[in-house]
């Protein structure tokens, strides 16, 4: 198989993908989310490797349960970040899988650039769960799936991205991606959180829960100690999905959140579960997603 | 499915399960035992999650095994204690796979009354596997199935259980198990290491050696540092099943720890593996026995 | 069955084994590699245990894709080298694991001498997947299989081995099977990684370059620390195998590694997928060969 075949198959992110190429897997999706209950011998004799590079229980078991339901034999490979610092030993690592026989992998990790890098030199497609602070598109994707599954049309929606702007390849994927279908981003952030290079407006956080999608973005609390972020009260007042908040959202309006949630910071306990939550929708709607774009890589 | 059917399939603990209840449970173990060498297509298709929240290579093994050879999906979730601090963030995770459509969880946890909470809310069935110092149900399940095969019947037994009973989860599942079927339990401890809370007599360690079963628990070393515990020399003195009180039990008398064991602190190395001693066959009865119970939560 | 059957589906080390039986396993993986796209019925319904008492993530997946090709069950127990150190709690593992009824057990253990001490006790198969300094008998197979498959016969080749062959149990497991076929090896070390036990001759870099393989060994960086390796840049300008080195070599000579490489340490970056390198090729044959042997330990 040529390399431009595996890359046509891979799923690096959703900038270079058309509207028509993510709507297909939507589709997709939604054809797998009608027939969830048992495994299926699609992939049977297949193998697939999920090489976290970077920690990640939530995504890794989504693609584990998606790919066992389609039928796949998986090898699942964690590295702890210290014995994998240098984007040489990824590769190797990937390569080696690749030697052994797998038929696709999907891979996090952090270094910059390293990933786009790797599929112009592996030879089975790649799916990105997660890419430094690139993409993630995966995500992205399940969070399009929620939306157009909510409000029928992504055309004309609002959607404000609230956060971490700067170090999120969440909000990156999705402002990709919503672009696309017509959609409007905004981003809401602290100054030193906003991410200069992006051609998005920022609103204040009152605009910003004004939207139909109050996205909100997880805080990393551990940039707190390098003095990104005052404290978790201080974030929660300025930048926190409150009750108070929440209750002055448009009626139809929903929350998101990649999960998972840091409670009483970004976002109260109380609203996590609330109607207007998708927080835990996003994550069931996370299988079928992953279910397509997986049976993409390999078909 | 009602929240109250799947908890009639959850398995949270042995206390407010009838003698009935236990005793099918185990008839059904020993048919498991008489099948042991395939796998079955009993759970084909069926998804299973086992999300350890505190470490235990040994249950969680023997989950998997079950569970496979049930033909079940098995997705393994394992939480550094660390990123899991708050009960909040367990109930999260659960949640999680939950939302992805697992159709049963086999979890352990310390935070004390948080797994019944969670089994008010989460609608799959849910398999203690540890929690806290409360229950470990499975564990006292392969214990009485071990007992049974080696008695006949439980009626009239007299079970010494020797060790840390306050922080004790296999102590009191035992208990309250064992009391169902008439037998008698006896508790052998250091003062620091008894459970005021429970309604059991305290005998010497001359006595409980000349039970019918003399049953050790495992010695926390770590209780050392924190003043619990003189030393493991001066434990094992004391509260040691050693060589010498070994040879004072009854000639029909068995041997039980829930492993792992440390060899010559609770128990003397050359007893593990004695004629009367059962850890390895307990080991062995837990595969079948669990097969009945996550059979019976996925029916 | 009896301990002695066992032990003669056991995989302990080459030393003891005849040239006949080696060459039995490499024909037969030499039949697998011609069937490699699907997963077999060949070990449906049967388990097997990978246990890792030291870390190592390539030859741990190397085994579960053989495993899974073959349609076995797979249990993968990893231990932190801290919570397993004593010896015992090994022995105890391993006899928990055969209590739960698997098939047959892959291990990597580093205590000496424990691994054929374990075979004497155990009553299922044990392949050795990298016992302490002693051997690591999966890794020549495979080595032997690579050279085999490019130079049609070991007869008559020289190999010359370079590195830390004091700590090298794959320089061991080499030596041992490359005599057996009439192959000549050569070593080349630092003073301080001779291995004086072995009778075999260390010659200089210049005439180890000269073999028709030369296999590089990983330098354990960590020896930094404790004063044997003055630095990775001293190491590669005596030992290791550089682009300059490289074009020295014979035309027909390949080079071999058992990876993970440090490049530009023991090996220089550019040669790593260099067309004489066989690094990647040697992964994709080890499929096949624990495919061998795993079949073998079932049978």
């Amino acid at each position: 198989m040529s390399i431009a075949t595996v890359q046509t198959r891979s799923l690096l992110g959703l900038k270079d993908l058309s509207q028509q190429e993510i709507q297909s897997i939507l589709d997709r999706a939604a054809y797998w989310e009608q027939h969830p209950s048992k495994t299926h011998d699609l992939l049977k004799g297949r193998f697939i490797s999920n090489m976290f590079f970077e920690n990640s229980t939530r995504t890794r078991t989504s693609f584990e349960v998606a790919q066992k339901r389609l039928g796949a034999e998986v090898i699942n490979f964690t590295a702890a970040a210290s014995s994998v610092e240098k984007g040489e030993s990824i590769y190797d690592t990937v390569r080696t899988l690749e030697s052994m026989g797998i038929d696709a992998g999907v891979i996090r990790l952090k270094p910059i650039g390293l990933l786009a890098q790797m599929a112009e030199k592996i030879k089975v497609p790649l799916i990105n769960a997660g890419d430094g602070n690139n993409e993630h598109p995966t995500q992205a994707l399940l969070d399009l799936y929620t939306m157009q599954k909510h409000f029928g049309s992504l055309k004309g929606l609002k959607v404000a991205i609230i956060g971490d702007i700067l170090h999120s390849r969440v909000a990156r994927s999705n402002l990709y991606a919503l672009r696309k279908f017509g959609a409007q981003v905004v981003f809401c952030a602290p100054e030193n959180m906003q991410a200069a290079e992006l051609d998005v407006e920022y609103v204040s956080m009152e605009q910003a829960i004004n939207a139909d999608v109050v996205m909100m973005l997880r805080v990393q609390l551990e940039r707190h100690a390098a003095g990104m972020l005052k404290s978790a009260e201080a974030y929660r007042e300025s930048y926190g999905l409150t009750v108070e908040r929440a209750a002055a959202m448009q009626p139809h309006a929903i929350i998101m959140h990649p999960a998972p949630v840091n409670r009483d910071v970004e976002i109260d306990s109380e609203l996590v579960e609330a109607p207007t939550s998708k927080i835990f929708p996003q994550m069931s709607n996370g299988v079928p997603v992953r279910m397509a774009v997986v049976e993409r890589a390999m078909n």
